[in-house]
């Protein structure tokens, strides 16, 4: 994978086409606009291209004009229906270019996006976009991109002006496979961080300041990432944050804390589940990135 | 609360008594030896202490002749049953003195084991361990305690000796309450990860080269843990990734993804279920902090 991030205003910019101009896609073609591009857009519902137009884009009056009028073709959309239904109308205009979908959805979609391209002699990125609009033009949002490695190589410079991006690899699927997996991870994060101020309160400690205390926390948290990381890839599993016999005990302490306040629980039941399960197999000295071996088993 | 991290060797160290020499306490009681403490040690299996005794401390033949020897006494043991064995042995020979509880155990046995010093005119202070023996003496290691607040101020210095030091009030159950709720953020996202891991590799995607960039993405999470509590605390919950009504399309999104490849989306499915119950009560323009209404309500 390649890392890059923001350059400053580019010298020599291109031509860029936009297809879609939600707040996502405004925010893009604006900073293209801002940027020196010369930027082409369309949107179902032209209205939205009057401020871009004002800033100095191109306003067209169809997808396919609007594909046809530069080599690269952003397209950011509501969803994949959205996305297939502005494709369908372009068809075989975009012969040549190098389509950009930054569009949500899943790899699938991307992988088949990839082929409706590359049937159509267009190479194919496929985008995903891991913050707000407002961030667009900043190092702080990133794009992972995957899919043809030529094109990306080709418009690097012109993808670096919307933010950090990083390239994963030829599979078009590989760049909606590292969204779902890290937005997954602050969620899982997330939701085990609102039981736990519902914890703190039911005790009678400030939601606010436990919430300070857990950012600090939080930030010594990679060394141990980056350990399970590596026990998972290597399958070997040393006591992390103890061994398994010590943590199931810890767990159990956990879950009869939780029923007796009235705060679930579940996640930890099953983790308990999960070391049970290693520990009656023998395992109880590995640490807790043995338990990986398990989820490969259940769903 | 009161954040302290160690000092150098204290100049004029006092007496202090250590009951429990596992590896925790042996730990503890090898750092107040090295930093010159007149240290006196006991353990039910009388054999751990020869090398404390060696490095300087001295062995006493039961809990309450330890108990008699300092006017601080530090428990480490198993347990909360090898604590009330232990603080039984000893009985009336606690007058007096500040008895520090570092044994693992709910905000519940903290607040019984206060009373119980309490009635033998002691203090007490309650404290909980968050790492490894190994990071003793470092500031590396945090403790956050709660209790007399007398007693701890009276032996802060000394306490400080073992690593950082939080006081979390007068009610001696905070420290278990805090580190009870720190572990289970660490391990909701642990479990998370580990999920994670399994999607990328379902994938093909290298584990330990995600586990990179989710180590990388875990430091920028801070300032969206401290606005959620702050949302929490006010019961004002603005869009922070979005609004439910977006988050709830993008959960739907991820649990199709992981049906598709066999991994687990429990934990999504859940979050999913009270963004609808959020949605369906017309808040889908907050944010996720406001599921925090709903957590209260089920268990």
């Amino acid at each position: 994978m390649t890392t890059t991030t923001t350059d400053g205003p580019t010298a020599a910019a291109g031509q860029v086409t936009v297809l879609g101009l939600g707040d996502m896609g405004s925010a893009i073609a604006r900073t293209l606009v801002d940027r020196g591009y010369r930027t082409t857009v369309w949107n179902r519902t032209a209205s939205k291209s009057a401020p871009l137009v004002d800033a100095g884009a191109t306003a067209a009056a169809t997808a396919a004009e609007a594909v046809a009028a530069s080599p690269l073709v952003v397209v950011c959309l509501l969803d994949s229906t959205a996305v297939d239904e502005v494709l369908g109308s372009v068809d075989a205009a975009i012969a040549g270019k190098v389509l950009v979908n930054l569009t949500s959805g899943s790899p699938s979609q991307a992988r088949a996006n990839e082929r409706w391209a590359r049937e159509r002699g267009a190479e194919y990125l496929d985008g995903k976009i891991m913050r707000d609009p407002p961030y667009v033009g900043t190092p702080n949002i990133m794009f992972p991109f995957s899919g043809s490695r030529s094109a990306f190589e080709a418009h690097e410079s012109t993808l670096q002006v919307l933010g950090s991006i990083a390239y994963h690899g030829e599979d078009a699927g590989l760049a909606a496979v590292e969204f779902m997996a890290q937005v997954a991870v602050a969620y899982e994060l997330l939701i085990g961080f609102l039981h736990a101020l519902r914890l703190v309160q039911a005790e009678g400690v400030d939601v606010a300041e436990f919430a300070e205390r857990i950012a600090g926390s939080v930030v010594a948290y990679p060394p141990l990432l980056l350990s399970i990381g590596k026990a998972v890839k290597s399958g070997e599993c040393p006591p992390d944050l103890g061994s398994l016999n010590v943590q199931a005990a810890l767990m159990d302490d956990m879950i009869s804390h939780r029923e007796s306040i009235g705060v679930e629980a579940m996640r930890m039941r099953q983790v308990k589940e999960l070391m049970d399960d290693r520990i009656a197999g023998g395992h109880g000295e590995q640490g807790f990135s043995s338990l990986f071996e398990l989820l490969a088993k259940r769903r």
